[in-house]
């Protein structure tokens, strides 16, 4: 099966909206066996859709619309699609008292241009819309079929992936199984060299590949009839996968690193504070971006000074003066002092040259030190990170996190 | 003048890749007086991206390909594009000797295939890429022309910018003058219903709206022949702006909130610490991720349990037991309790309920308290955030920082 992309909007022609929209759809598309092979942007303009129209169910069997149903005289996504196909649009009582009370519930009135938002072909399969006023719809003609979804991603996200997900691979005869494997500690290349073979050979479930900041993540995805089987195609993948990558992979269903941190901690009821230097509060704010965070994770100091080290983690003057603030010796201190004083199970710290200016000729930016203290004793870890500012900090950080899953996830 | 945009990549249509390369392209035109009706993408396929080229010159004066300029198989953007204006490719020696340099550069021997990326037409204009091995080009022919830029954006923004932008100015006997003003403390649609007429009646400088989490962005842009004359068209809607919006507008140079704060701590040679409780380390990581914030960062607290709230900033206990953690008088004891330990100039606090649990029936998820503490005393200011727990805890961040900004750069 063959679909199209057709993305309406004078927004996305003019760069005010970056095209999430198309990537979503595209990714969830990919393992499917269905084919895209054109996305189309597109504006409000009447003339130019209707012929965008023309062309797409020329080359596909089904043309997926996102944008243009909207109340107002420039949204005629559906009007144009529905004339593209010979229908004619019908007011849906039912529907028209769903945008009446969506309106209440916040405490507005509606406006009379909504009633185009309840109007579709009376053949039309209706897709509800909980995140907004605009439902979509499907229209089926000649064996084909258009989906036409609300713009917004908040609202095109959950219809999509709810109902018109649901409806493509009905109609392709398959359903999906996907499992998510994240991976730290080995980069993207790396786990594409290593896992060449099982690349190359992997029809159904496929591999796929996404990477940013650090991080590898790789999604597994099987065509299946039923989720057991599913499980039962990818399940000797993620061992595969497993095996070759050992103790890299932290997880298997799709938690971030911060996340499986967070999860371990309120599981074995430890507690957390953090000593950060170069991360400087990023580490802290990833574990309580968390709700629930507050079981386990005390205190957090951003001691960026040499004075507020010493201060308020102890660290001591000497070591400042001898080896220095980016040191194995002060990140032991910090983590250490930062556990003392705190009272908590685990203290992780960081400390480095994030850049631009700055380092030794020994330790140049990108020199970092991570630390983890615990009753067993304090583990320290040296790093050489590249690239800007923000990479090194981030990279730091997730750094300090696999310190912790490592000797914490293993309990 | 209609432009007309061509993405080529199969990692498009699969959904690895966002296309940002659209979202930036679009925009860096949307002022010119340049047209775009279409975006289209298309995959690394000679027969679709033939086709694809054929619609494209036929309803657009210039086309703008990105991606396909690499040394595979795969990469055949160059090929087909010339193949379809009827060019040949000839091997430019200067562009060899630079890539084969390029190589050395960087410790690597160049493989016989990166010879395809010195091939172009024998009158074609070469755009230089000093971030990656690819040159673009403009090819053109029967007065149209199609300029070739490679996919990734790191090499794409610059070339567009110094090379691909100017030559389609001066097709269009256009130059641009841009101006962001930066605002905070009004949302999108109450600057859009404030400034409706100042909107309504420009047409040069256009004015765009670009908003994110709790923040609006304004980009004033004048099509000009000097860069004098476009400061003169777009100064008076700045005034304008400030005059209808007053102290919102804290910036006309693109600058984020932080960075404002950051350059006037830095120029009034004052220090800063923090004490964060729900934002916890947001507000420190987004001063410490700008080079330089050692020169007034001093400490930051991360203060998210009480214990470590009395323990580390002498919050005191009755505070805690009578009006609780989420109130002006623990936001109050926390900036002062920082400042006075930390020795700074100033100290930001905050304190408040991020949800999605917990609340109480007088302040229910989303209500902050943010604190300056300095010299002449101590400001405390109640909010009421909506959102989820990311975006109260970004937007209470936000708050902190307007709250400094107001009482620092007015000095």
């Amino acid at each position: 099966m063959i679909a199209e992309l057709i993305c309406v909007g004078t927004e996305l022609l003019m760069g005010q909206v970056l095209n999430t929209n198309a990537q979503y759809i595209a990714e969830s598309l990919a393992p499917s066996g269905i084919d895209m092979y054109h996305q189309i942007v597109v504006g409000d303009n009447p003339k130019r859709l209707t012929e965008a129209v023309r062309i797409a169910f020329s080359r596909a069997d089904c043309v997926i619309f996102s944008g243009g149903l909207g109340p107002t005289d420039d949204d005629l996504t559906k009007e144009t699609v529905a004339a593209a196909l010979g229908k004619d649009l019908v007011l849906y009582g039912e529907e028209w008292e769903r945008i009446v009370s969506y309106f209440a519930s916040k405490g507005r009135t509606v406006a009379p241009n909504n009633k185009k938002q309840a109007m579709f072909p009376s053949d039309a399969i209706i897709l509800p819309n909980p995140n907004g006023t605009a439902p979509g719809c499907i229209m089926e003609a000649n064996g084909k079929a258009a989906i036409l979804l609300p713009g917004p991603p908040r609202e095109l996200v959950p219809m999509f992936r709810d109902y018109a997900m649901p409806y493509l691979l009905k109609r392709s005869g398959h359903r999906l199984y996907s499992r998510e494997v994240r991976i730290f500690g080995v980069g993207e290349s790396d786990v594409a060299y290593r896992l060449d073979d099982l690349f190359k050979n992997q029809t159904n479930p496929t591999i796929a590949t996404y990477a940013k900041t650090g991080e590898v993540t790789l999604r597994v995805t099987a065509q299946c009839f039923t989720e057991a089987e599913g499980e039962a195609l990818v399940s000797p993948v993620l061992s595969a996968i497993r095996d070759e990558l050992g103790d890299c992979v932290y997880d298997t269903n799709g938690r971030e690193l911060a996340k499986v941190c967070h999860d371990a901690l309120i599981e074995s009821k430890q507690t957390l504070a953090v000593a950060e230097s170069c991360t400087g509060g990023r580490l802290a704010d990833a574990f309580i971006n968390y709700p629930g965070s507050s079981a386990y994770f005390i205190e957090g100091d951003v001691t960026y000074s040499n004075d507020a080290k010493m201060r308020r983690l102890g660290v001591r003057r000497k070591t400042l003066d001898t080896v220095g603030a980016v040191s194995e010796e002060c990140a032991r201190e910090m983590a250490e002092g930062c556990r003392k004083h705190a009272g908590t199970d685990f203290a992780l710290a960081t400390t480095g040259y994030a850049g631009p200016d700055g380092g030794e000729p020994d330790k140049p930016v990108g020199t970092v030190f991570v630390a983890l203290a615990c009753a067993e004793g304090t583990l320290v870890k040296r790093l050489n990170l590249f690239g800007d500012r923000d990479r090194i900090r981030h990279s730091a950080m997730l750094h300090a996190l696999d310190l912790l899953r490592r000797n914490i996830c293993t309990k």
